[in-house]
């Protein structure tokens, strides 16, 4: 088996979405972490909702909408500026501390990043980062306003890509995304970094991997 | 505006899906709360993801399937007979108390419960729970293999119901089960037992109640 394209997922992946946190702490005391923990998983059940409904919304407003769901429900209140504020704030999260070696060490291959982030969230982050001239391409499911992970985004990024199923390795330390990448029929390695239980929908990641340097045994 | 069905929605609207805390704690000492949140969790999670990936399985597999992620996740181990066990348990979930008299109030119109339940786990809890005979009809998603919130599915309870889109009012206790509703174009009431903020998916609810009892006003 040869891979012929590496494809990662961006946020939980590459950049860690909890690094705004202590913002977050500023703007909201004693509420950060609650809120932090909050905004991410209204923010991926709101594509799943939306992609099932039928009713896509770019990821700045899903982003937006989650993080007045999170305030609302720390019982605190969020003003235009301070969901403003955050927002920019997510254009500039941190990359984990291993992806810049990883990424290092497979230059000359096809490396893309695939992400439910609009451009106008997800460019802004990659040219921050430093990240960006690392990677071959960047690809966003907003191109054709269906998210992971749904087969119409894999086979979109694919098609992009521009070689066979089986000769992509996906990342993603998200394990909804690892299902459905490994449902699309990628080869997957599921980046556990929180030590969770595989999911249990008979879709098994091909590899698991605490971090990112395990890919580098592909 | 005349309404002609009042269809509800059943785990978490007539039946409390945490009232099987107890028998989890008696089989996993000191993590019943927690396996129970994150059975629900996960549940509803993999009905979304099923529903994106179009890998349909029904409500009793993805139940066990979820049962079995939470215990994991706890750090207990699940053999077979104790998931089985709590599978039976899920089909004696308690109703909440006000159900019986406001569904006694409202006899004489079409009463409906429209579930993602299939056959299996539904019926034995209607009959258990001794409401089934207070119903004109139990529709299950099973029975089209697409789960809410998908269009399909209310689409579905529609036809079955036979009557207009706009004479239905749909009763949940689920934020995600409200906004797929809505979506679709039903007249509806969130019951909101556990005092969360509104999904923020500009599909807002036409009514929202701590329990049952508000839509006897309808």
């Amino acid at each position: 088996m040869t891979i012929k394209a590496y494809i990662f997922d961006a946020y939980g992946t590459l950049f860690d979405v909890h690094s705004v946190m202590e913002e977050l702490e500023t703007l909201f005391p004693e509420k950060g972490e609650a809120i932090s923990q909050t905004w991410r998983r209204k923010q991926v059940e709101y594509f799943f909702l939306r992609q099932v409904m039928g009713r896509y919304k770019p990821f700045d407003q899903v982003t937006k909408d989650s993080l007045l769901y999170a305030v609302n429900e720390s019982g605190q209140s969020a003003d235009e500026s301070r969901l403003e504020h955050m927002l920019e704030s997510y254009r500039q999260l941190k990359h984990y501390d291993e992806v810049e070696d990883v990424l290092k060490e497979l230059q000359g291959k096809e490396l893309i990043v695939f992400s439910n982030g609009s451009e106008n969230m997800l460019h802004p982050l990659m040219t921050f980062s430093g990240l960006e001239s690392l990677f071959t391409s960047t690809i966003s499911a907003d191109e054709i306003k269906q998210y992971k992970p749904s087969p119409a985004a894999y086979a979109y990024a694919l098609e992009k890509a521009g070689v066979k199923r089986e000769e992509v390795l996906f990342m993603s330390s998200n394990g909804w995304d690892i299902s459905g990448a490994k449902s699309f029929g990628f080869h997957t390695a599921w980046i556990n970094r929180n030590n969770l239980p595989t999911e249990e929908l008979q879709l098994e990641p091909d590899a698991v991997y605490e971090d990112l340097r395990g890919i580098l045994q592909w």
